[in-house]
C-alpha cells in the first residue's frame, strides 16, 4: 500500500456581537463535541485554531474546555494556531493593528496554553502578497490557503499537495494548499468517501501530503450535521477508519510536517480567496454573467480543465459593492489612527481603546457570501459598537474637558469628495453633501449606538432562486448537502418582499412626491420622485454661535410639474451643540420661479434598531400622550411630537416639528441567504414626515425638525451607567 | 457633436546595461523626432514619463532635449511624470528601495524642470494593493493602469472611462484606466481610427474621459514604426486630426483631469498587469493550457463576453519560471539589506551603494514577454554588474581589513532549503547542496562579472509556431502590425536549435555518461546519464584551514551497470583563500561495492561570456603553447591546462586538471521572441572535462581541479583599474 501524508485543520469561530445564545450552542453542538470524539482516539492529529473572540468567551464559560486542549497538546494529539485576535481580514486593516491582533492571540496561547503558536489561520483565507512580512514579523511560520490560491498562480492539480514556500522583502513563509475535494467530502459524505479520495492520490503518487483545513461549525452547527457528526458518528467512524488504515495514512500536524519534509517550491500567490468568495464579491451585474458562464462552461463539459483560468472579483471590493460595509471599514480606519494617537499618548487609555478598536475589526459585518455577515444587523452594531467606544475612550485623552465640539471635513469614505463629521462629547453625524446632503451616521457615544446603522436593499444574483421558486434542499442518498449545495427557503413570501432602492437608505433625504404616491409605493420604492434632491450634491457651508456648530447644505434644484422642470431652492440648516443630545434642522424652500408651486413634501429618516419589536412610540399634537408598538404604526396624521422609545437598547428618539406632519412608517426588509437558506431580515425603519403646502412666487417656507436622542431610564428611574 | 476628453500618456524607458547605441537609436528613431512632432503642433497635450535611467543619458548626450521639454512643460503642453528611477517593478523591491527610487526621480525632475510631479509610472503596470500607501507617502497622487485590471475587480467594459480612486489604510490615490482598444490603435492603424473610435464613445456618453498610455518605443523603434509615425507623418496627422476635432474632443493631462473632475468610485484592484503580461508569466505547461482556452473560447464566439474572467497569472511567478530571475532577485534582496546598513554607517559609501543597487533593480532583465528581457544575456550581467558593485562598496565598511575570507549558511535562494555563499575580497562562490552541490554563482568582484550568468535552455509556449514555422510578418492594408501579431522567424533553422535541460546549467555538475554518449547527444540534452549526482542533493560540511575556507560536499549515490544500480560516492570540497582569485576542487571517488567499476566520468562548467567571439582559448598539456577562438573549438583531447581569455571584459578563466582530460566545449543557445520576432541568443559556454577510467571496488580515485580568475592586462601591462 502507497502512504500517503494527512493533516487536518479545524477552524472555529464565532463573531464579536453574535448572541450569547448562538456561542453556547455553537459549543454544545460542535466546539464541545468535536473534542470529546477526538479524545476518544488518541492516535488521531490535529491542528486547531480558535479565534480569539471564541476562546475567550470558552475561557469564562467553560473553563474546563481549556484544560481538555491543554492535554491534547501536550500528548501531540493537537497544535494549536495563531490568528487575528478578533478573526479580522488582515489585509484590510492597519499594519500595526495587524502585528497587534496576531501578537495578542500568540501571547494568549503561550499564557494559557505554555505553548508557541507557529501558524496564523487567515480570516476567509483572504491572501495578498505582501501579508508574508507581517506574518514573519509576528514570529510565525506557516499559514493554509485554498487550492484554488495555487491554481491561480498557475500550478496544476497534481501539485497541490505538500507545502510550498513563499517571501515577501525576503521574508518567508510556508503555504499548505486545503484540497477543495476533501473539503466538500468532510464530513458531508460517508467517511469511507474520504478514505477512497486518498488511497486514489495515494495510487498515483507515494508519499503526497493532502491537508483538509476547514471551519469547525461543519462538524455541528451548520444544518443537519449535528445529528449527522455526532448522533449518526460520522466523527467517530472517520476517525476509526483513519485509525484502521494507519499503515498507510500518517497524520501529521502542520508543524511536524515543516520539520520532516522540505517545501515543495517558491511561489507567488495573487490576491484571492476560496473559489466561492471571489463568486460573492462580484457586483451584482458581473456576478450574473459569471453566473451564466459557469453554467455555459459546464454545459460544454469545460469546467474541468479551464475552470482554473476563471477568476472571480476581489475581496476588498465588498467595500464597492456594499457602501455599508465601506462606511464601516472606513469608520475603522479613521479610529484606528486616533486610537494610534491614543496609545502614544496614554499606555493605560490606549490599550483599552485599542482592544475595543480591535474586536470592531472581527471581519464577519464586513462582507456578505453564504453566510449572512452585512446582513445582520446585530454584528453591524457590534462592529460600530466597539469602534464608538474606542474613539470614546481615545477622546478622552484629547478631549480632557467635560463637554466639547468639534467639526471635521474630509475625505471620510475615500470617494476622492469632502464630507462632514460634525461632534460633541455625546453626538457624531456623518453628513454627506455629495449625496442628497444625507446624514449617514449618528452615533449616540452614551449607549454607543449608530442609529442610522440602515442597510438599503439590493439585488442580489441569488433572489432570482427565490423568484422562481427552485431549489429546495435535499437529503442525497449518502451525507448530507453542503452548505454550498443548500437552498432552502425559510419563510413563506420572500418574493414579494424582493424590493431595491435606487439611493441609499440614509437620513434627512429630501422628498417631493407626486400626488398620486401611496405608502406602498414609497415602501416599493416605486414611486415618482418630482424633485432632484434626494441623492444630488448639495453645497455645504461650516457655521459657528456660541456653544454650537452647524452645516448649512444647500441646493439649487428643482421640481417636475407637469412636463416643465421649475427651479426649487432647498436649505438646511443642521445644528448641534456642547453637551447636548439634540439636533436642531431648520428647513428653508425657496421657489425662485415665477409660478406658484404646489408640494408633498417629506424628509426621510431611516433608523435602525436592534429589535424593532422592543421599539414602542408616543406620539401627541403636542405632548405624548398616546403610545403604541412601533410595528403596529404604518401612518399617523397631525403630528408635532413624535418619541420612540428603544427598550432594547434603552435609547429614545424625540421629533418635534414647528408643523404638524403625517408621518409613514413601514419597516426595511431584505432577502438573504444564510446557511440554512434564504431569510429575511429587518434594516431599518422607515420614517416619512411629510406634509403638502403651497409656496407663492419668490417667496421662502420654512420648518424646524429637532431630533432628540436620550438615553432610557431604568427600573429605579437613572440612567444606565456608560460601559 | 457630443464632447470627450483624451488624456495621452507616453512612457519612454531603455533598461540600465542597454548599449550606447540602442539608446542612440531610439533617441534619433523615436524619442526626438515625437518631441519635434509634438513643438509643430501647440494645442496638443501629452504627459510624458521619462525613466530616469533615459533622461539621465539624454541628459548626459543631448542635453538641449531637456530644454525642449522644460518649454514644453512651461507652456503646458507637457506634464512630467515620476516613477521608480531605474524603473523597478515596484512590488517586487524592498519598500526602502521603491520609496527611494521614487523620490530619486521625483527630485530629479523638479531640480531640472522646476516642476513637481504628481503622477507615478508602474513599471510595466504591475499592480498590487498595497502600493497606494508607498504611493501616497512618496508624494504622488495618482498612477495609470490599464482596463485589464479594472475589469478583473468586476468592472463593465462601459465604466473605463474616467478615473477611479483606491486605497490602502486610509491613504488613496487615484487610477486612470488606459484603453486597451486605443492601445491596439495607436499608432498602428490609421488616425482616423483612433477619431471614430472616439467619436463612437463620445455618441453613447456626453463628457467621457479616455485614456491613452503606452511606451514610446511604439513611436519610432518597434519594426516599422519609424517609417510609419514619421515618414509618412502618421503623428503629425494625428495630432492635425485631434487640432481639427477640438470642438468636441479636449485634451487634458492627467494632472488636469484631477483638478477638474471627481473621481468616478472607490475601488479596489487584484494583483494584475495588461493581459498579455498575465499571460506570458504562466509557466510553461499552464501557459499552452490558457492559449488552448483562449483559442476555445474564440471559435466559442464567446471572448467578448467570458474573456474578461480569464486571467493568467501573477507578476512574481516569473520567479517561480526562471530559477535564473529568482536568483538574480534573491540576490538584490540579500544585497539590499546590506546596503540598507552600509547607508546606516556610512552616508557617503552608502549612497553610492544605494544607487548601485537600485541600478540592478531595473525590471527588464528580470522576466519575459514578447520583449527579450531574461534572454538578454547582457541585462542580465547589467544586473550582476550593479549588485555586484553595490556589494562591494558596501562591504568596503565591513570589512576595511584589505583581504578577509567569510563563509554564510542561509536561504539564499528563498526555497527553503540553506545554501551557500564563500567569499572573500575577490570571489563569491554561491553553492547549492541541494541541488547537484552546484556552483551557480561566481562573482569576480575586480570587474563586476558573475562569470556563471548563465540561462538554462526551456520550453515557451511560442515555440511550436517556429516548429511549425507559421506565422510570418504581414503588414496589414491600413497601418502595420503592432507587436502582438508579429511572428517572424529572424534566423533559419532556429528549429534545429530548440533543446531543452532537464537539469540547471550551473558549474561543478557530476555527470557519468553512458559509453554510447555523443557530443551532439550531450549538446542537445538527450543523452543517458548513468549517475545520480546532477541535480540530487549533496550533504555539506564547511572547512576551515589558516586562511583557507572550504567547503565538503559528499553524495553517497550510485550509478547503472546494464540493469543494476551500483553504490558509488561522490566527495568534492571546494576550497578559496583570502585575497585569491584562485578556486581548487579536490574529488574523491570512493567505491564502496563489490565490483569493480567503469567510469565516464565528466565535470560540467557553464560559464557565461558577454561577447563569446572576444573569447580565445590557450591550451596545452603542461603549458599555454596553442590557442584559437572559442567558437572554433568543440573538443581536445589530453587536456592539463586551458585558459579562456575574454577580451571584451578583460578576464581570463584558467584551469588546471591534475590529470590529463579530455574537453567538449559548445554554446548554449535558445530561441526567445522579441519586438521584431524570433531569434538565436547566446547562454553560456558549455564546457566538459572529462575521463575515463576504472575503480576497483572499495578504492578511491582523486583529481584535484584549480580554477584561478584573473584581470587581463590592459596595452600597458596593467590590469584595468576597478571602476
Amino acid at each position: 500500500m502507497r502512504k500517503i501524508y494527512l493533516i487536518i485543520g479545524v477552524h472555529n469561530h464565532q463573531p464579536v456581537g453574535n448572541f450569547p445564545f448562538v456561542f453556547e450552542e455553537a459549543y454544545q453542538k460542535a466546539y464541545l463535541p468535536f473534542l470529546t470524539v477526538l479524545e476518544k482516539h488518541p492516535r488521531i492529529k490535529i491542528t486547531l485554531h480558535y479565534s480569539g473572540v471564541l476562546i475567550k468567551w470558552i475561557e469564562e464559560n467553560h473553563f474546563p474546555f481549556l484544560e481538555k486542549v491543554k492535554k491534547l497538546i501536550e500528548t501531540g494529539q493537537v497544535e494549536l494556531m495563531s490568528g487575528g485576535f478578533y478573526e479580522p481580514v488582515l489585509s484590510v486593516i492597519p499594519d500595526r493593528d495587524k502585528l497587534g491582533q496576531i501578537k495578542m492571540l500568540t501571547e494568549y496561547i503561550e499564557k494559557k496554553f505554555g505553548y508557541s503558536p507557529k501558524g496564523i489561520w487567515l480570516a476567509e483565507r483572504i491572501w495578498e502578497p505582501h501579508l508574508p512580512k507581517t506574518i514573519f514579523e509576528a514570529g510565525l511560520e506557516y499559514t493554509v490557503l485554498d487550492e484554488s490560491h495555487f491554481i491561480y498562480a498557475g500550478l496544476e492539480e497534481r501539485d497541490i499537495f505538500g507545502y510550498y514556500l513563499t517571501e515577501e522583502q525576503g521574508k518567508s513563509i510556508n503555504l499548505f494548499p486545503i484540497s477543495k475535494a476533501l473539503r466538500y467530502l468532510i464530513p458531508f459524505k460517508a467517511p469511507e468517501e474520504a478514505i477512497s479520495y486518498l488511497k486514489a492520490i495515494a495510487q498515483k503518487k507515494e508519499g503526497e501530503i493532502a491537508v483538509i483545513a476547514d471551519d469547525g461549525e461543519k462538524f455541528g452547527i451548520w444544518p443537519g450535521t449535528h445529528k449527522w457528526v455526532y448522533k449518526e458518528k460520522w466523527l467517530d467512524n472517520f476517525f476509526s477508519l483513519l485509525e484502521e488504515n494507519r499503515d498507510w495514512i500518517e497524520l501529521l500536524t502542520f508543524s511536524e510536517c515543516l520539520s520532516r519534509f522540505y517545501p515543495k517550491k517558491l511561489i507567488y500567490l495573487p490576491t484571492a480567496s476560496y473559489e466561492e468568495m471571489m463568486e460573492w464579491v462580484l457586483p451584482y451585474s458581473t456576478g450574473e454573467k459569471y453566473e451564466e458562464m459557469t453554467q455555459w462552461l459546464s454545459s460544454q463539459n469545460k469546467s474541468g480543465p479551464y475552470k482554473r483560468f476563471f477568476k472571480g472579483g476581489f475581496f476588498r471590493n465588498y467595500f464597492f459593492k456594499y457602501p455599508e460595509a465601506n462606511l464601516m471599514h472606513k469608520k475603522m480606519l479613521y479610529v484606528s489612527q486616533k486610537v494610534e494617537k491614543a496609545v502614544q499618548t496614554s499606555q493605560k487609555l490606549g490599550k483599552r481603546a485599542q482592544d475595543e478598536l480591535w474586536k470592531g475589526q472581527c471581519n464577519c459585518a464586513y462582507w456578505h457570501g453564504v453566510f449572512g455577515g452585512l446582513y445582520l444587523g446585530h454584528l453591524r452594531a457590534s462592529v460600530y459598537e466597539h469602534l464608538i467606544r474606542a474613539e470614546k475612550i481615545a477622546d478622552k485623552i484629547f478631549h480632557p474637558e467635560k463637554t466639547w465640539i468639534k467639526e471635521e471635513v474630509q475625505d471620510l469614505d475615500k470617494d476622492g469628495r469632502n464630507e462632514i463629521l460634525l461632534s460633541n462629547d455625546l453626538l457624531n453625524l456623518y453628513i454627506d453633501p455629495q449625496d442628497g446632503g444625507c446624514l449617514w451616521e449618528l452615533d449616540y457615544k452614551l449607549k454607543e449606538i449608530n442609529l442610522l446603522n440602515t442597510l438599503t436593499r439590493r439585488p442580489e444574483t441569488y433572489h432570482h432562486k427565490i423568484r422562481e421558486r427552485i431549489g429546495k434542499s435535499k437529503v442525497e442518498k449518502e451525507g448530507i448537502p453542503s452548505i454550498h449545495e443548500l437552498s432552502v427557503v425559510k419563510q413563506k413570501n420572500l418574493a414579494t418582499i424582493l424590493h431595491y432602492d435606487w439611493y441609499k437608505r440614509a437620513s434627512l433625504l429630501d422628498h417631493f412626491l407626486a400626488s398620486s404616491t401611496t405608502r406602498e409605493d414609497f415602501r416599493k420604492c416605486r414611486y415618482a420622485e418630482k424633485g432632484d434632491f434626494v441623492n444630488q450634491p448639495y453645497a455645504f457651508t461650516i457655521k459657528e454661535k456660541k456653544t454650537q456648530l452647524g452645516v448649512e447644505l444647500k441646493r439649487k434644484g428643482g421640481i417636475w410639474v407637469g412636463e416643465k422642470f421649475l427651479p426649487l431652492e432647498v436649505k438646511r440648516v443642521i445644528w448641534i451643540g456642547e453637551g447636548s443630545s439634540n439636533i436642531k434642522v431648520g428647513y428653508e424652500l425657496f421657489n425662485p420661479g415665477e409660478e406658484e408651486l404646489f408640494f408633498w413634501f417629506g424628509v426621510e429618516f431611516n433608523p435602525f434598531f436592534l429589535d424593532p419589536d422592543a421599539v414602542t412610540i408616543k406620539w401627541e399634537k403636542n405632548s405624548y400622550g398616546k403610545k403604541m408598538k412601533l410595528s403596529t404604526f404604518s401612518s399617523l396624521s397631525g403630528i408635532e411630537k413624535i418619541r420612540l422609545e428603544d427598550h432594547a437598547q434603552k435609547v429614545s428618539l424625540s421629533f418635534s416639528f414647528s408643523q404638524a406632519v403625517d408621518i409613514w412608517q413601514f419597516p426595511l426588509e431584505t432577502v438573504s441567504q444564510s446557511e440554512s437558506g434564504f431569510e429575511k431580515s429587518y434594516q431599518g425603519s422607515i420614517l416619512l414626515p411629510q406634509l403638502k403646502f403651497r409656496l407663492k412666487r419668490k417667496n421662502s417656507w420654512g420648518m424646524n425638525i429637532s431630533l432628540e436622542i436620550n438615553s432610557l431610564k431604568n427600573r429605579r428611574g437613572e440612567d444606565e451607567k456608560i460601559r
